[in-house]
């Protein structure tokens, strides 16, 4: 919820508000059967869409917003990180024109959903050389865009290694552990471009999604793994844990 | 061939090079067994792209060139006039992400290709209300992009009619006869762009080419209707001229 | 005032919202004791500004909404019509690192302040072949930016003739007069772009207006050339309509 | 020089040519009689443009390369170095329409010069609170644009310290150092933009170079030092290491 009156809310980066307040850090959640929500917050599905994208609209938006972040059509696009955000982010950079999905993750299942959600090739950064994988299939130039979507230091480290001379960084994935580069060769004589993203355009990403949606260009269905009741929660979680579980939706009232 | 010496040539913008000599208006053309070009023009064809492609990649880039000159990703595309560039601008439009892509041509071969190249939707103006349609398929916006490639003072006014608040025009069609326009109605009040379209950006159009066929983005043989021996050039032009055919390849030795 | 809720609006593109409402048009105007207005369209002048600024805010919105709708630094710029927001577009283009400022208009008055605004050149359409005079201070190129503010059919054909190729025109002048170009000449071979500019994204320019008047980069007190008592209201009037005078600073309680 | 032939070179990012020849490091250099340049390379200087000035314009390029790498205009800039680059930042900010600039640097001498500069305010981060100050001059926002030309950690520190949400840091100073961030608190979460800056644009830097000095826009002479004969020069480097001296005129035949 921005705040709607700083600098940042006024000049179409309400995503960045000073203010913003998060709904279950800042404000009562919405694990409860009724939740108050500013009308502006709230959008409409449009019937054409599944109803269960629905729950999954906000990190489809983050998606949205960081590969839309820059160009991206005819560019090659390397996502470390394959949580949801980042299983989304290859559906996107496909419909948007990315030549090239390169997928990187440690995790065996979700590499295995990443390639399902039609990554042109997916790397295990712990068994492949994964900087020589994506300059031999780039005409040794290393990837266009990179989105950086795990947060993790040695995804960090990779990011910067296999982006190309002039090329974009968007970084999403969060970490608490200080990261050291050496600034000079990292980012100054390559010319690149760092990105912070932070949440997303509300409702820039919201037409976006909605436009995509509707013309059938994103297929997320590899991406939800698991449909549960409300009272198997517990045992779900733990499948999250394994990285077995991606995107669960949970019904209030058992199984659809 | 650009000068490579003008203001243009020198800030990135050579496709609109002040001297620019175009070979067989300016130069010997290349009817010929031989011709002399510039070793800056010559592209080599990469392995993995159909040989075919080789012939028609200079309208291609100019449809690429069209279509990425501006935001594409989720957005309606209309294309009025639906020559050769028009075609390869619907394959384009829908590889890097457009929602909706709209061809509006009165010719009925044109609109049959126009249709197997996937636009979204085909409008023949001489029969159909093309506004009502466009507006009714976006909500009541009009189409976010609009590719005016007929040079026809009857597709422009249509491109300025379809055109929603803030979107673009993009115009590559040419004619000799003079457009008017109301100013403060189809420009001003609308808030929209308008760009003069010439050429393209030849080694940028080249690589972005090269990406998306090498990707297999693109299939453009619904606009391959003739493949003919040269010596049947002259028949091949009467289909050209009722709309029949759009691109012919013309085998040297024959068919192959 | 935008309705907040269109998809101009929700996209950062309140100033061309499509159902906007002028105050004195579409809801009771300003000319009365008290108004009504939307907090939000409300907006306290920095104590750092003059406070007669207060009063002529809006149109220098108009002109730093026009000048920054592209770039504009080191480049020249010419503007067709030294009305108040065309002679503001001056001093925001000076300020904002235009490197020549060349001012066209017919009115000898306007022309006189257009000089005091410190314009580069002023030149008199009636008098002197302004496309000989611009392309040669500029190398033979033309302006890099032409802003059209006069909305007169002569003042638009200037402003197609000398602007350069791969340049931008921005309109904001209106005539209710049909307009009748050679788009193939005028447009399309010299690659240039045109923008319809309506209103101002409203925040966005008063930070932008704040910024630069407290930092003292805009001298705009030659553009205010009467300070009457509201009782002098018609015969102000009168010297409106000669040139004469241009911004008319009007004290409810006699001139301070 | 750069080779003309990388993808770089092809689509307007000469300046980070992949296979890029300094002169001096990978050609033989400019410390002899004669030197041999590619023609491209050379750059006739407008006659208008002070003879001095000819020394310089490769420093001033990369000034302007820096300054112009995003929106400049009614920004609050703030530039962490004050050598040769950063005090020609300082002007090329102030000319293209920075708000406010603001100069960071220890050394005592080279804050005199930026003063002369013309710099809004000039801190000393050994004994100022720098981001307090800058807090306290940007409403508590920080600034808009930070130029990091000092390469030193702490300045590095510095200028993700005060740079404000949404805000551009544009990466010149050189260090070998290894540089330690929190991208979650500096990065992400601000919504930063942070772009590595090497070399210059040749063509479109000297373009502008050019219209700015000869509008007379830039006054670059506090930077100018030292004018001396050739034979002095080494006692010249010894007030180059002090800080003393910034930019040194060398006379071949003893100063004018």
């Amino acid at each position: 919820m921005a705040c709607g009156k700083c600098l940042q809310c006024r000049t179409g980066e309400a995503h960045i508000c000073q203010n913003v307040k998060i709904i279950g850090v800042d404000a009562d959640g919405a694990f409860a059967e009724y939740v108050v929500i500013p009308e502006s917050n709230v959008w409409k599905l449009d019937p054409a869409i599944p109803q269960e994208y629905a729950s999954i609209l906000d990190p489809l938006g983050n998606a949205v917003h960081s590969v839309l972040a820059g160009e991206i059509a005819a560019k090659s696009v390397a996502i470390t990180g394959c949580g949801p955000i980042g299983l989304f982010a290859i559906a996107v950079a496909r419909a948007t024109g990315a030549a090239q999905v390169f997928a990187i993750e440690t995790n065996q299942h979700r590499r295995k959903i990443a390639a399902e959600m039609k990554a042109d090739a997916v790397f295990d950064p712990a068994t492949q050389d994964v900087k020589a994988e994506i300059l031999q299939r780039s005409d040794g130039q290393g990837a266009d865009v990179v989105l950086e979507m795990a947060g993790h230091p040695k995804a960090i480290r990779t990011a910067f290694d296999i982006v190309r001379r002039g090329g974009r960084i968007s970084l999403l994935g969060l970490t608490s552990k200080p990261i050291s580069l050496n600034f000079s060769e990292d980012i100054i004589f390559k010319g690149i471009t760092i990105q912070g993203i932070n949440g997303r355009r509300m409702y820039q990403t919201w037409y976006q999604m909605t436009a995509l949606l509707k013309a059938g260009k994103l297929d997320l269905h590899p991406a939800i793994t698991d449909r549960i009741a409300m009272k198997d929660f517990s045992s779900a979680m733990e499948r999250l844990k394994t990285g077995e579980a991606s995107k669960i939706l949970v019904y209030p009232n058992g199984t659809k």
